[in-house]
């Protein structure tokens, strides 16, 4: 059998990155930091975004569009937001280039010099928000429920395929509302979306909490996110959802008149999902043949593939193959026939393994003669001869059993690995020998959070809604705490 | 009636405008040149990217994402290519800001200059051919047929909602082959289906047809452009399909070994639709109430409007249209029922005729009385009062009534507004006082074609495909031509 990757056990970062290029699913530009998301990759997005566009649509959003650029003097009127963009963020000066005088070629034109720069934006509250001034006058005009799906750049450093890469896509929603209650409500809606994709889209399961004062969005009073465990013990943030007060408001002067006549600033939220999802599905569920992807969001369900000996043999796999394409796609199944004749049946099986499509059926001229097909799962690898008439049926019902399957290994993983600590000595041994997540007490403060970080990469991914009140001693300083919250190191 | 807009009659440009902002459509950004694109207008582009992207798959082309930002030194390596679009480039300098040390607040900070700067995509054949330079190697990774759907920068310096902006969206397919004659046939395939799109989806009539060397696309050896009559009689391109040659091959050293062992450089075509077809969606069939929408790209094709007197009257109303809103829904028209209480019936026909919304049902007391609907066409502005049952058949047939119409219209007034002219005299007087397309002899040469635009304003659009042979004399020089060409102004 063809072997395309590096072992997880191995080295899991080269698996990773090797896993990403060899199934075609992105690779790294000529420009720093910057992806190309190849066709295979790409039609994965489409389908993420699919799936979140309904389910924004079914919650009352509409999508808009604004611009890529912000000016300066916008992205520095909110304190927080600028200190947390300003050290990452590209910025364009001038706008017009011109051959050079010296014979030097193409150069900067220096009289084509912007008199105030643009940022290209790394979030877009400051655009939005002073786009929201001119619309909103009155508790009539509100709320406000838009979704933006864009790129965006962060001048990062250290990047990886979908993780962390200077230019990436997302959507951002930005809602306006008249009352607090109201926007902490759409915050809540939106964090229980993310989680239902996560968890019945990508079978990703997530833990749904609070961010701790210093890990909030840079301009947010509160931000909930879903934290995902990674197969190396790592976590990985997979959506977040900002409740920002009316600090957006108050920087850019967005008030309305209520429905008792007074004016009162408009109350903000902000919520986004990026590429980086993308990361989290492949380190959730992979293993070292490749990608296992959930049959909801594959972008190939079904791969058939011939087993012959001659032409006579392949024409006549093919009428039947042909027939079985059109059938499954009728019933909604997207199916590849794989008839190229440069390759071995074997080394198709590995590629289409390593591509992670869920189901593949082999037709080889004995299934021809005996009504039989092989049917192969890729989470499990387990195959069997069926009777070909069994396969509408039994398509539809492997797809569910697989994504059930890969869901119900997550949530074991995460189960087992996921430890109730109470000694600073198992925390770090945790941490040092095996990853996972670790539930734990803290005293609240962002120096004993930053100490932590500072001795074991660990930080606090959430305070999860649903941790029960539990008194208890801080792991660290042995302060008293009221709940655990969850530790682990993160991606 | 309410009385929203310019006459187009009086002012078309202040028309146009006033449509596009009143419609909310999009506005201008505090960003010099750049819109935002609001929800109705987006809903719009949204209907013509589902369009146009199940006709791109049809045809076998997948898609794909690739850097916003391309090195200027990429940008250089094709000579027309760069001559084309250096003067009007946003270019990014550098990568983070700063707090000024002398308190002048955040600044770009001078130590974080990029050694290369980076152009903010105008097109993406540079980016583009550079990856494909490490995907092909043989005839058997060939062809490659992407699209990209993605925002692109042309620092214009006279902006207009729509029609040229700054920064605007679009599609950009971008294709490789193994021969000339499969690159020209693509450059063929996509004109056909940019004019399938416009005529069956926007209700455009368009001429297609060869653009002038002059006009050619920067880095192309020919250009492929559909064109469309606007209601002041000037031309609007609404696609483009460029043959690109050996060109950005040989840019980028893309070679490739062919099925006889040969080496080649790789034969490629790139092809682009816009936001900007909205402006031509506007222009072609709206009228003094506001937007004529062709019912298969509205975002709204029903709007249902409640007549009352009293709460009773509206809650026995609204029970009736709900009704009929998930039974339309069900057969897949998207409906709005409009209860607002703030506003009265007659502000609400406005409204709805200013935002293009084909059909409006209209439902009183009296039509619960006697089981009757009042229903109304935006296109011809037909009331009528039918029995409710006969609603269900009527919308699907109605809607299929409208596309037709205002095809049949725009077909009519491209009739009446297209001359055949053979003297100089003519041409300058149609131009000046009716406008509309001209088709008229011409010698061929880039020179005359300047020397009319400049007395004129009037550009060849282009040499229309079907333009049959016919011996004649230039408009301009009188020296011989072979067919005649189409000329007009343009947008």
């Amino acid at each position: 059998m063809a072997k395309f990757l590096t072992d997880r056990e191995e080295n899991y970062a080269k698996w990773y990155n090797d896993l990403v290029i060899k199934a075609d699913l992105a690779e790294n530009s000529a420009v720093r930091g910057c992806m190309v998301i190849k066709p295979y990759g790409f039609a994965l997005w489409e389908n993420i975004q699919a799936a979140l566009d309904r389910m924004f649509k079914a919650t009352g959003h509409v999508n808009a569009y604004f611009p890529l650029f912000i000016p300066k003097s916008f992205f520095t009127r909110e304190a927080a937001h600028v200190e947390g963009f300003a050290k990452e963020c590209a910025v364009v000066t001038h706008y017009r280039l011109k051959h050079d005088e010296k014979g030097k070629g193409i150069v900067v034109d220096p009289s084509a010099r912007l008199e105030e720069e643009l940022i290209i934006r790394p979030t877009s509250e400051t655009i939005i928000w002073n786009s929201y001034k001119n619309w909103i006058q009155s508790y009539r005009d509100l709320p406000i429920l838009i979704n933006q799906w864009a790129n965006v750049v962060r001048w990062e450093m250290r990047t990886r395929l979908f993780l962390r890469t200077t230019e990436f896509l997302w959507q951002e929603g930005h809602t306006a509302h008249a009352t607090r209650e109201e926007a902490v409500a759409e915050t809540e809606k939106m964090i229980n979306v993310y989680a239902d994709f996560a968890e019945n889209y990508m079978a990703l399961p997530v833990i749904k909490g609070y961010k701790s004062v210093s890990e909030r969005f840079a301009g947010a009073l509160d931000t909930y996110a879903i934290e995902a465990l990674m197969q190396d013990g790592k976590a990985l943030q997979s959506g977040t959802s900002h409740f920002l007060g009316q600090n957006f408001a108050k920087a850019f002067d967005v008030q309305f008149t209520d429905r008792s006549g007074k004016l009162d600033y408009v109350w903000a939220t902000s919520w986004g999902v990026s590429t980086r999802t993308i990361g989290a599905l492949i380190m959730a569920h992979s293993d070292n043949r490749g990608l296992v992807l959930p049959p909801k969001l594959a972008p190939l369900q079904v791969v058939i593939i011939p087993i012959y000996n001659n032409a006579d043999q392949l024409a006549a796999i093919s009428v039947k193959a042909a027939d079985i394409k059109t059938k499954l796609e009728k019933a909604g199944i997207s199916v590849k026939y794989d008839d190229r004749d440069n390759n071995k049946p074997g080394w198709k099986f590995a590629d289409y393994e390593l591509k992670g499509v869920p189901l593949r059926v082999a037709i080889g001229p004995r299934d021809l003669e005996n009504n039989t097909l092989e049917i192969a799962r890729r989470d499990t690898l387990e195959k069997r001869t069926i009777e070909a008439s069994s396969l509408y049926k039994l398509v539809p019902e492997m797809l569910e059993e697989i994504q059930k399957n890969i869901y119900a290994r997550a949530i074991k993983f995460r189960e087992e690995n996921t430890f109730f600590i109470d000694k600073w000595e198992d925390f770090v041994d945790i941490l040092d020998n095996q990853g996972g997540f670790i539930m734990a007490h803290w005293d609240g403060t962002a120096e004993t959070e930053e100490k932590i970080k500072e001795e074991t990469k660990a930080t606090i991914r959430v305070i999860p809604f649903d941790s029960p009140d539990e008194k208890g001693s801080c792991i660290y300083t042995g302060k008293p705490s009221e709940r655990r919250v969850l530790f682990a190191r993160a991606y």
